[in-house]
């Protein structure tokens, strides 16, 4: 089995990723070391990019596991394939492998390419032939695939039969469009297989050997379409890391490795890969700046989490019937979300997960489990928000072990925050926080882009002669809900705050019926939260 | 075909997600107009906030196309199913309609129920026949089907022939799990539709027509999943608007069905329904305060966006080769580059809808696409916010026939907002605004729970004695969000504000990095808006 990875190349589609070389040296090694055959890093000679990519992994690049493949198109019409720049940059990229890409869907020749059906054919057989005699294993990705297939069938089988008797190992079947469903991809393979084996002379079970996949998500099939394909007898897949690529995306190489090992016991990556998954997935979408998908299959930190409620004890006990597979197996854990239905067991087991063993202190676990419920009730929710949760069972904890209270880095005395509106137009936030930090009492002014950030800069500007630390902290997030009062009660407003500080982040919550209020409980645990991080590492 | 939408019970088990009952009416009336066949409301008797949104459902829903359904389970072991409190919630919520969860797998009967395989077996009977007696339409919900099905087909099948021979109208196999594929979803029905035709005495066409699917995400094939059991037969889906839901959520009722209707040819839903899709699909996602993702399938923002490049001029001339459908009929638009081809259609067609004709009067209707366009690009979303659209739209409309602009009813000269923590623990908010109303200039000062309700305050005290009608109007919902900067710009805050007067509730929004100025403007579109109404009413 083949496992094609084309993150580099077809997943840098996606808008608004736009890797440096340096980004795509580390992606590469990131892949890898997750097991996959072979890499294709770019187009040589069409980006400037890519070309510098090329030269620099000849030095810089050591793989382990996979092949490293250079991208391109067959030569163009009515040019010699010596005489082509394309082909040559191809060359010149010193791959082991390249992946030629045509045109198969007849439409397609003779409305973009304004070429022959003909010439198309030359242009495919010249180019694989003429790298094949250079040395290097050729792939050929025939451009929508399947529309052409069911266009002219006789003219696109004919391209794929074309691209394998002049020498390519595989001819890559791609949905560019992404419109296929599992159910058409098994019955066009099941045609086109049939006919190859006519045309080459070869068996069936030979001729889909030599086909490959490429599937888009337009659907929301892309992994399902991949995987039917495979399970037709395709022994080639390309896939990108998260699905990355262009429109939807294309099918997620995580999810597709999964199904295929753990759901249909085909080993597809090399010992010890596979549990890879999760840091690897994550680890990439850092690289190309895109928030990791929390409700990623597989990989995701919310693929393994459940709403605890009545079922906790259960899943205590039986996790294996609640999960589909074991997720440490692919690197994930399991995660009990806190939420209004929570009871001790479900309480217990999140500390746990946060490192606070509340199993032993039946009287904190109480508390705890209550104070939850309490704060619950008045509109708090600590499902998104582990690091309040933390600080508040770590300070029952304490408080059990009479060690006395959790120490806070500072007390407030006073704050106060100002908005104008101003006649000019011109909109102005400011305040200032009166604080005792370690004995001395600390009065900040600053101005803010809204109320919270002035806030925010205020309590900074007050406390770090005290906490340096606090200048690596960056508000990452800010949410804010407004919740329906009830029993009498008016409205509260819930804001949860995501921080981040080198290589962590952590959220935490606060409830008010003012959002000013409420957004300062959260800015205080997460400063607190934070700043107990710092003692503990 | 039964398009069976769960959005509001089990996709409320998302994280994160947190509805109000104002919420949930909203996002059943959207349901409604996409047209599907059911929509389950949530679990009365065990959720309190489900009791009450069933009890306002009776006088304030009003669907159109869809079946209401109240969702339950069995009842209890050991218990005559007249006593049990849950059931008679079920009945006291007065749908039409009720969906009975079971467990299916003997594991979860013994491990997690506690009880024997006879008395689940009884259970289900019992509360079938009881509810369909009471005159209910009823579905069986069968839990962990296809994980029981592998470790004892017959005690599987067992629960679901029960259940239907007790009077279900479906017995739905749910992917409580979420680990299959489709090729094993395929399978599986094989067998089970040849085991029910023989216990219930029917042929195997009849036997797979009395059976539903419901399908969660873990291997992201959830989507394909649903499919592959419709077309072995299987003629009621559950999905859930976005896929939202547990782990990686459920099968996205939008891809779903544009993969029946238009890939397989099924027309699922009403005449003129499906191209309600991505402004359903949109709206569902501010009210759960998820940003949209702007990948999904058929409907994200980016699912028909082209990086135009060598093939600008393709797409172009020849749209139809380079999308996989026409994006229109689902309401959806195609991108290239920074040529936006699209918007005028779907505006025209929005304006409509609110009352508002554009269509002879083109210059307007370009003012108005350009507006929103830019406006969207600074992080504005009228999705959500059809009252600042409706205002938008009518302000061009009105410069157009030189009616001069749209009649203010009062102009902002400045306003003061101050939020103060005083040494007590005391938080007060207090606001000062000074406007000019019918040439009068007030200035008036209030208190308020915060500083936007401070500011609302303030402003209603300016402007009642020439408006003495916003006595009436009530803020009824506010949600914020903060949108990631792009292109160097800071993060800006969206502010959705819901207000309800006498039978009747708008939305506006506003955008600024200033959250008390982002609610600024959505509070003055608010006042506006419902003035306006008061004198077209």
């Amino acid at each position: 089995m083949q496992v094609y990875d084309t993150t580099l190349r077809d997943g840098a589609q996606r808008e608004a990723i736009s890797y440096s070389v340096v980004d795509k040296l580390a992606v590469a090694r990131l892949l890898d070391e997750f097991g996959v055959g072979f890499i294709e890093g770019g187009w040589p000679g069409a980006m400037p990019k890519d070309t510098e990519f090329f030269r620099r992994a000849r030095t810089e690049l050591d793989l382990k596991h996979a092949v490293f493949v250079a991208f391109g198109a067959t030569r163009k019409a009515g040019v010699r394939v010596q005489d082509d720049q394309q082909v040559r940059a191809l060359l010149d990229a010193e791959t082991p492998a390249v992946t030629l890409v045509a045109k198969s869907d007849l439409r397609h020749v003779e409305r973009a390419l304004r070429t022959t059906a003909e010439e198309n054919l030359a242009m495919v057989h010249d180019t694989v032939a003429y790298l094949v005699s250079e040395g290097r294993r050729v792939f050929l990705d025939l451009e929508h695939f399947f529309d052409g297939y069911a266009f002219d069938p006789d003219y696109t089988a004919k391209v794929a039969a074309t691209a394998l008797a002049a020498g390519a190992e595989k001819a890559v079947m791609c949905d560019t469009n992404g419109g296929m469903l599992p159910s058409l991809i098994t019955r066009t393979i099941g045609e086109v297989k049939g006919r190859l084996a006519v045309v080459l002379g070869v068996t069936e079970d030979e001729a889909v050997a030599r086909l490959g996949i490429h599937c888009q998500n337009d659907t929301s099939c892309a992994v399902a379409n991949t995987v039917a394909a495979v399970e037709a007898g395709v022994p080639h897949f390309q896939c990108t890391a998260n699905g990355y690529g262009e429109r939807p995306g294309n099918a997620d190489l995580f999810a597709v490795v999964a199904n295929l090992q753990l759901k249909l016991g085909m080993p597809v990556l090399p010992d010890g890969c596979i549990e890879q998954m999760v840091r690897v997935s994550h680890a990439i979408a850092e690289i190309a700046n895109i928030a990791p998908d929390t409700h990623q299959a597989y990989v995701g930190s919310s693929a393994f989490a459940h709403k605890a409620g009545l079922h906790a004890s259960a899943i205590k006990v039986d996790p294996v019937l609640y999960n589909h597979i074991d997720p440490v197996v692919v690197g994930n854990d399991m995660r009990i979300l806190v939420t209004e239905m929570a009871g001790r067991a479900s309480i217990e087991l999140k500390a746990r997960e946060l490192g606070v063993d509340l199993a032993g202190h039946p009287e904190a676990l109480s508390r705890v489990t209550t104070r939850v419920k309490e704060l619950e009730a008045r509109g708090w929710s600590f499902e998104a928000a582990d690091a309040s949760f933390e600080l508040l069972a770590r300070a029952e904890l304490r408080a059990e072990q009479q060690d006395g209270a959790l120490p806070k880095p500072f007390t407030l005395e006073s704050y106060r925050v100002l908005v104008e509106h101003r006649e000019d137009g011109a909109v102005v936030s400011e305040a200032t926080v009166k604080v005792r930090v370690k004995g001395e009492r600390i009065i900040a002014t600053a101005e803010g882009n809204g109320p919270v950030n002035a806030l925010d800069e205020a309590l900074r500007v007050a406390l770090t002669k005290h906490y340096p630390e606090l200048s690596r902290f960056e508000l990452a997030d800010y949410k804010v809900r407004i919740l329906e009062g009830s029993h009498g009660t008016g409205a509260v407003t819930r804001v949860l705050v995501e921080t981040r500080s080198t290589g962590e982040d952590w959220t935490t919550v606060g409830v008010h019926e003012n959002v000013v209020e409420a957004s300062w409980t959260a800015l205080v645990d997460a400063l607190s939260y934070g700043l107990s991080r710092q003692v503990r590492v």
